[in-house]
């Protein structure tokens, strides 16, 4: 045979296995049910619930929020107040979360001095020599003097060099100030983006107009497409009593999820708020609970002095967390997973052949026409087929 | 057979399927032409395209900016002033994104008190009756005291307790008090890591020199890799205009993709900057328009009364969002591609015999030789085969 | 026959290749010894190592954080001042890093006025003609008036408009003026979740107990559970001298790996920590090297002109960097990587085939019995075999 020829030969003969075919009802009973089982995981499971033959993105995410709503407030320390937006929203504008001031712990005043620590276990002393100079305890507010001094008329603490007078932070104001704060609603505006499929999307959907967007307020099953939030009812879907929260503070997640099936229409991917505390109540393997954090307000008082209003502020952080995976179909993970469909396929070939040939009374008469024993060259020239008496001769 | 013979030929016995050849140009072409395809398919779009063969991580980051730049204004409000960082930008620093003031509303001396509301549809008022004491209008500035006051000559609206005198925010200053902004530049830090990898690297290559940095200015052509950006350059290249921008304020992306292909060597991985527009300008679906916020310096005047200056703050919000893919050859998504592949040249295989058993004139022919019909043994024990007359003797 | 008997023989016959057996010690061998390849491979690195059975998910994560100490500190611009929480953590509250100063140059007592610049290249003069009206030297510290005024007894230097007298900043006070700040503590508590597997964790794990958490401090060998860090610590371990970084600031990231296989029990789920550095401290591809940020306090002075005290603060910025992957068993990934290694196992085969076909003594004889050539119809009926010859009769 020439060159060309065995060319043409290798590119163009059709090698196809040779078959045997069993006309054995059990053994084709289960081929049939486990090829069934296969199609109906991959059609069923693969495709239409974990839709494998989609690629996928996670979601960039820009978050904005504004909150609204006025409080009037009446405390011994601070007297008459109206609190604004600029005063309970700290910092005033945040990236993807926003605090809202729910209690207050307001020490004015403050100027740089000495005096005597709160009373505790770690302060308290009887004479001098109970106190140490330039001890920074931990759990202290301020540098120790050295000195022993009067607290009240009969607790003696350490004196500390400090903000004075201390903010004494035992007794925490019952209602919180705040609480009505649960009245305020937020705006929440999201921008999101699949890069790998050029998709951008609003949580202000296309369809919804500003007279709507002036007036609404998020509801799930009336209006489940506002982005402004009443805060009374985030915390209460969150599982939460806004009043008992706002005493110490804490964390709310607002959980945007914007997973996406973009083979369908664009207008179809909208996205699904949840809410959720994300900080611990359970008082027994906690440390600090709630959420509060200080803050001071500084101002030179009239004799040139630097003098500040010492804040401990409780109250609510609440985190947007925008998560959320985009599948669209691509050609590489459909392949994989039909790939492995028919890799599958064939193992159930496999497994009935084993089952044909070892589970049923005729399993020798059809493993003698399946395999075609050879043996090598040498031991056996002209009998080269073990099962050569199968080829019977008319 | 003794059971060591067995076990023998078990493990060394090799089974090899019994091959059909069958010289057709048309089977032979289809089947060359589809596994053509499936080998084009897989080493351009699988590998070269899709880089399938290779393990993914999603980058972790750390962001750090520096603005830079100074600006002279002239308003009836504030007389002349000089703003400088450290006024305009808000909050001093951030995480991932930096605010830069364009335009300012300043309520100079307000204080604890009562005053009549801005006039709005939800606060003018003819009498009294027409006000309710203790309102917390949503839309409105403070916590209403009942009393309906003159605002000026001709109107009246009801009196609030709020910080006084009220904001009016009704007339936004035109052109923006800071639209020279523009100049400002921004210096902005980023460290990446794939920690799947051990893969870290800086936005600012090992290559460039300090000198180099204290010089450049980000451009797409001449300094890609500049970090060093001028705000009015970003804000142009999103295809927006400052000037207009810079009035009501608005928030930008600032993208950094890292996606790299760390099979190659990783001075190839540089990020690559762009930058869009990311809240909605279209006023149609939209509410609050822009960006602004609120914030306060708070005194004590000179009759210790807690005094503050509002402002309300437009400006831009740049958001430095960082986002990629690195993708690292690894052999289980190799082996899983390529077995996919193999699966698939199978397939074709099956699809080929098809087209050769239902499609060609000689379908019938070459079904007769590629199956043996094996009958039940109890049914014909002598003509186990169907298509034993094909087996012709000479 | 009819239409029934043929789907009957459809549904039910089971086609099996007929195989040839090849009783080859070498062929054997290496087919067994591919076989194992694989089966090590699949077992040990995919489902062991890579555990690529496995459905993935990202983590989804909320941090907040508390400074705790205090610091006596003695210098001229201050005199004795303590710092509190309040005063070196800025902002007060961050969401996913904070920020401690370090050391601090503070400027008091800036008004808006005009004043020489600091000298430098671009801001010293001789005469008036040296200087421009108007100019906003970047590098510089506010718009220049045009004159040039004496700065010293022998230095002269524009005249610039801004908040005067202006810092000096080319001094940087050392030691560090919180280089004590090493004792402060920071608890972090960091909440995550895995949506996909509805699965969450806080850092604060359940066997810790309140006691504990009050008194421990992390150690990577001691305490890895305790989720109170000392701010020392964490730079040591992150490779870094506290009192060299105090000086001018840097970036320190907090890892924490939430890497989990969560087919095992939850309770081995446990966050990981780890610190590095984030920026670059070489100063040869560097520019602003270090971490700093201006931001002032704002007064009314006696003549209820706007005063303020600039601070430019250096420190460290701590990035809590929360990351991981969980992974879970689930059927599609299982059984693509199953068909991925049963198409190997095929693909094997095929290797053998061509071993056994190509490279043996006798591969002309295996070949003569494992392919039956298949003439085309037309060309010889009646010798339909090419190898019809090995058929012998007996």
């Amino acid at each position: 045979m020439g060159c060309s020829a065995y060319c043409f030969h290798c590119l163009f003969d059709h090698g196809t296995p040779v078959i045997l075919v069993v006309s054995s009802k059990k053994v084709g009973f289960i081929f049939r049910l486990l090829q069934l089982c296969i199609i109906v995981y991959v059609a069923v499971y693969v495709c239409w619930y974990k839709r494998a033959y989609q690629e996928r993105d996670s979601v960039i995410s820009s978050v904005s929020t504004k909150v609204k709503g006025n409080i009037l407030t009446n405390s011994s320390a601070l007297g008459t107040h109206v609190w604004d937006t600029s005063e309970y929203v700290i910092p005033p504008q945040g990236e993807n979360s926003f605090f809202v001031l729910t209690n207050a712990i307001v020490t004015q005043g403050q100027t740089q001095g000495s005096c005597p620590e709160i009373p505790s276990e770690f302060t308290n002393c009887q004479s001098d020599s109970d106190c140490k100079e330039g001890l920074k305890e931990i759990r202290g507010n301020g540098v120790q003097t050295g000195k022993c001094v009067q607290y009240s008329e009969t607790i003696k603490t350490c004196e500390v060099l400090s903000w004075c007078p201390l903010e004494n932070d035992t007794v925490i104001p019952k209602p919180a100030l705040l609480s009505a704060a649960e009245d305020f609603t937020v705006l929440i505006k999201n921008n999101i983006q699949y890069p790998k499929f050029k998709f951008r999307k609003r949580n202000i959907l296309r369809h919804i107009n500003s007279t709507y967007l002036k007036n609404c307020t998020f509801n799930h099953k009336t209006d489940p497409h506002c982005p402004v939030f009443r805060l009374g009812d985030i915390v209460t879907e969150s599982g939460e009593d806004f009043s008992i929260m706002a005493l110490k503070g804490g964390i709310i997640g607002i959980f945007i999820d914007w997973s996406c099936d973009l083979d369908f229409n664009e207008r179809f991917c909208v996205p699904k708020y949840s809410f959720r505390r994300l900080d611990n109540k359970n008082p027994e393997n906690n440390v600090a609970p709630g959420y509060n954090f200080r803050y001071a307000k500084y101002y030179m008082n009239n004799e040139n002095t630097e003098t500040r209003t010492l804040i401990k502020a409780f109250g609510i952080r609440f985190d947007v967390i925008v998560f959320g995976m985009a599948g669209k179909f691509n050609i590489v993970p459909t392949i994989v997973n039909v790939g492995a469909a028919l890799a599958l396929l064939n193992l159930m070939k496999v497994i009935c052949d084993w089952f044909m040939l070892n589970c049923l009374s005729d399993s020798e008469y059809y493993s003698k026409h399946k395999f075609k024993h050879l043996k090598p060259k040498d031991e056996s020239e002209t009998f080269s087929f073990t099962d050569q008496s199968s080829y019977g001769t008319p």
